[in-house]
């Protein structure tokens, strides 16, 4: 059977997040009932990333499988249509591989994690930024961030549910950047890694955060990396900040589109 | 009586618009019946701009006159407060002069807006951008931009329902940027004048657009100006990628907060 790329933009707000649930809506449930429009029995999809509830894409990678040799600006055409009010787009497919999977073969993942802090409530970035309402500090965020980058054990900043073989990971990139915000400052930060474990990123940004407010020093972050200790993690942020920006493969399947 | 500025942002999405009406939702009602839970007889308020429904504020100025006289961070406070659930916040209060006007006083205003040229619908970014599905270029709109630079008559693009004594406008800067956008284009007009005709930001850019997708050529939205006709313009563009993003002062009102 002919095999699609699909790259993903969702607003993760009304989901339960990637991954089909019986009873409540998910991203991969609309993409598959859209899917279902267009053939009978379509095996089911698998993505880069398995996003949580609340938790938006700029640029998910899925595959699936259809019988009829679909011309990809078509099928895209098709999908979007039937995927329709949901705030799902695909904004790019492409025929790939028959060995071409959406997540085994992904060699890298990069995360955008957006906080704002201001006092005035969200009104146009609503359910898009995490918000806090005290000022923080970027350059003791950076020098934590530091102690971050790298190969460690992770274990400190997993969730207790996390399926992984192994807590050791590589984040080869921990990025911030702060930009305007009216009556506010916005901190952005960029994560990349082959892979990252559940709730690495809001772990990490959670606690991030308690050293751009003062209450953390960069030290106490190494520490607690060095902990290896769920318990020694700062609070996990909320959700609705985070977006998985991109998936990387050894071969841009959607190079040639 | 006290009078304060404040610094307003909000989602246009559910009002009418900013100008308060009887039976449909506004943001200067909104402001208005906040203001009312914190003291009686309210005078009615006044902004620097009366955005049309759909239009957004990052920085929309108003002032209100009130009896008591309020700390400018506690009158914050207690108008956010009482403004909930509206997407409406003050991002910052000032006390100011008796002679200080929002409307009156300003002497400049700066506009954003934000077109996206993708195929895909809109998912993150919906009511916040206008959307259209071709690509566009941006070398001839900057140059079609640079025909409406300076002191002009704008017969052609203004509202026929405009209420100004006079089309002439002076705009001092329409700056077009393109910035990345999975799957697309996106294209920020920045303009900037000590005011505008009502209607005159989306004829503008909705001329413009015409020029970016090739429809128009640059000489011919110099024609379209001379022409002093409403007819001559391209169509308005929706009011839901704009966004009053700035109002300036002889003296910043909001300087020394």
């Amino acid at each position: 059977m002919p095999r699609y790329a699909l790259k993903i933009e969702y607003d993760g707000t009304p989901f339960s997040g990637w991954q089909r649930q019986s009873h409540r809506p998910s991203v991969q449930g609309a993409i598959e009932a859209a899917l279902a429009r267009l053939e009978a029995d379509v095996p089911s999809i698998a993505a880069a990333g398995r996003t949580d509830a609340g938790v938006h894409a700029l640029g998910q990678v899925a595959h699936c499988e259809l019988r009829k040799d679909w011309e990809p600006f078509r099928l895209t055409q098709a999908l979007n249509y039937h995927l329709k009010p949901a705030p799902v787009a695909v904004i790019d497919c492409a025929r790939v591989e028959d060995d071409f999977h959406a997540r085994f073969s992904a060699i890298e993942r990069r995360y955008l994690f957006r906080l704002v802090a201001r006092r005035a409530p969200m009104t146009l970035e609503l359910g898009r930024v995490w918000q806090v309402p005290h000022p923080l500090d970027l350059a003791p965020m950076r020098a934590a961030a530091a102690h971050l980058v790298g190969r460690h054990d992770f274990t400190t900043f997993r969730a207790s549910i996390c399926q992984a073989k192994s807590p050791v990971k590589t984040i080869d990139a921990l990025e911030i950047e702060e930009t305007g915000f009216p009556g506010g400052q916005e901190f952005r930060f960029r994560l990349r890694a082959r892979s990252f474990l559940h709730n690495q990123v809001r772990s990490i940004v959670g606690t991030l955060e308690r050293v751009g407010a003062g209450a953390w020093s960069p030290g106490q972050v190494r520490a607690a990396l060095d902990a290896r200790d769920r318990a020694a993690c700062g609070p996990v942020c909320p959700p609705h900040g985070l977006y998985l920006a991109a998936v990387g493969y050894g071969r841009d399947p959607f190079a040639g589109a």
